[in-house]
């Protein structure tokens, strides 16, 4: 049997769940040295302060199943302890509110990827279900380079085609989409095309997999077989250097929190986004009920094909080399 | 000549300036090492926030002049690059609202100083300028054991004596007065007893003394002679071990800032603060114009008699072993 300090390294992200300690023990189960986890969807500076002070909680209470992730060296120091290290990200830019000195009061307070918008334009560029993508705005050019600077990393898991596009381009350290799969195998607003994700890989970014059944071909009933064919059509297309996990997991949540995500208060209610259904979490996929499934996915990746070390990469080894190369300040 | 990382430690605090390069340039003139800055006065979180982001643009423009403080081994490192390192300090319990997460938070933003209290009552305790000291409140105990807890320094030096010395007595850390002088020199609300020295001294805490001239005997008038006799008698009543520089210096600042000082938004104005007179700089010291100055008191601590060892810990070493005491989480 190998040694914790030894075995590949895993990694998922995000998550947004209704956070326990038997998650976080579940954690453990899963042998997740580090996560991604979601701090914020639509909040403010103020209201993330909050949810930071609430990880700040978290933290103190359970020193012996999580440490704060803030450089790629937490993810070692994780695993050789039997923890997880956690690394807060924001699904939208709503966090800087319109002042750019925030990206580094948030990199202070331990946030490590933000998304430059969420489903809807933001400050900074379009959404995925906007209508009309007019791209990267003049702020946003500002943040993309603040964000290089003190080293958070650039997600645009939610945001529309021509301004990732502009964003792969105009950003000097590689971006990630932390949580989507490919259009060619579903073709929803969420999943990304070929042209993205060849661009991503040649970039150096990360694309990691995500396992909301929404965003899989046969949505809760998708096998894990489709999964890995999927997977390894992708490594194709971008590289396997360029693959992870992305599972975009809820765990515990109530239903109200999809309504948050889908309508935050941009909208009095009654808003439809398109192809979603009725803001009800989907079943759980059968092969994925918590993170103690992992063991399973890895399997998989080897069942289909994938060499040890290629599977080692897409469990965790390609996010902790770009959290590595994403996290420090710029040199 | 000595090395850059053999001479004695040089640290003053706070300080309150117009912060500007020639100032920056004026503390290497002087040789300061460290410095305490206070960041706000009245300000709420989302202000103080602001502030700490202009720190940040000015550690981003002056990197050759500035680092950031966070840990004593700063101050080391900050001697050894010619450079001085910059500690944060709050003057009032404001930037936390009601909120105790936010001590941490303002910890992970660099904070290292908090006063209870400025000149009134606040939620933590009372100021020097209230007619009555009910002492150290509900919410101030538990403040009192966060700051312990993530290592940020207690500073009473606006308080009252009752809130004081319940502090000394309740923090399991040692606490300091930063910037104040005996009131057995000079009878003015904002000095301290005697009482309150001792038991400052006799709990490993610090004072350090204040240049501010409504703190001083003589008031602009007062001579070196007269600082360092008062150094030397202070020294006497708590201990060489526990006295330092803090020398409220404000340098290039309008009349305003009195204003915001005294009056901030909890009066419409008309307020007299007692024994204070109009809202004006006073005069600055012939002998500490600027922080090219401290030479010269250095060389009236020695003439007073200090030996080179005891001027030392008085001119930065005590601050230095306080430091190194107080701004690491606890065991």
């Amino acid at each position: 049997m190998s040694s914790a300090s030894d075995r590949p390294i895993r990694i998922d992200g995000p998550q947004y769940s209704n956070w326990s300690e038997k998650i976080f023990r579940e954690l453990r189960q899963g042998r997740v040295d580090a996560l991604h986890v979601t701090v914020t969807y639509h909040e403010d500076f103020r209201e993330t302060v909050e949810r930071l002070v609430d990880w700040n909680r978290l933290f103190e209470r359970h020193p012996d199943l999580l440490i704060p992730g803030r450089t790629a060296d937490d993810v070692i120091k994780a695993r050789a302890t039997n923890r997880t290290a956690i690394f807060f990200g924001f699904q939208n830019a709503s966090p800087i509110e319109d002042d750019i000195g925030l990206v580094e009061i948030l990199h202070q307070l331990g946030g490590r990827f933000m998304q430059l918008t969420y489903n809807n334009q933001s400050l900074l560029g379009a959404g995925c279900y906007e209508a009309h993508d007019a791209g990267i705005t003049r702020m946003g050019r500002e943040v993309i380079a603040e964000m290089n600077r003190v080293g958070m990393a650039i997600d645009m898991s939610h945001s529309a085609e021509r301004t990732t596009l502009e964003t792969i381009e105009i950003s000097k350290r590689p971006i990630c989409i932390s949580h989507a799969n490919p259009s060619s195998w579903h073709p929803v607003a969420r999943n990304k095309s070929d042209t993205v994700l060849k661009a991503l890989g040649k970039s150096g970014g990360m694309l990691g997999f995500s396992l909301y059944p929404l965003h899989l071909k046969g949505g809760s009933g998708c096998t894990l077989d489709d999964l890995t064919a999927m997977i390894a059509r992708t490594a194709e297309v971008m590289g396997v250097d360029h693959i992870g996990l992305g599972s975009d997991f809820c765990q515990d949540q109530p239903d109200s929190i999809i309504e948050w995500m889908r309508n935050g208060r941009w909208t009095k209610g009654g808003t439809v986004t398109p192809g979603l259904g009725k803001p009800v979490f989907p079943p759980l996929l059968s092969w994925f009920q918590s993170n103690r499934d992992w063991d399973g996915i890895e399997a998989a990746l080897l069942r289909r094909g994938f060499s040890v070390e290629d599977a080692g990469k897409i469990m965790g080894g390609n996010w902790y080399d770009y959290f590595r190369r994403s996290f420090s300040p710029e040199a």
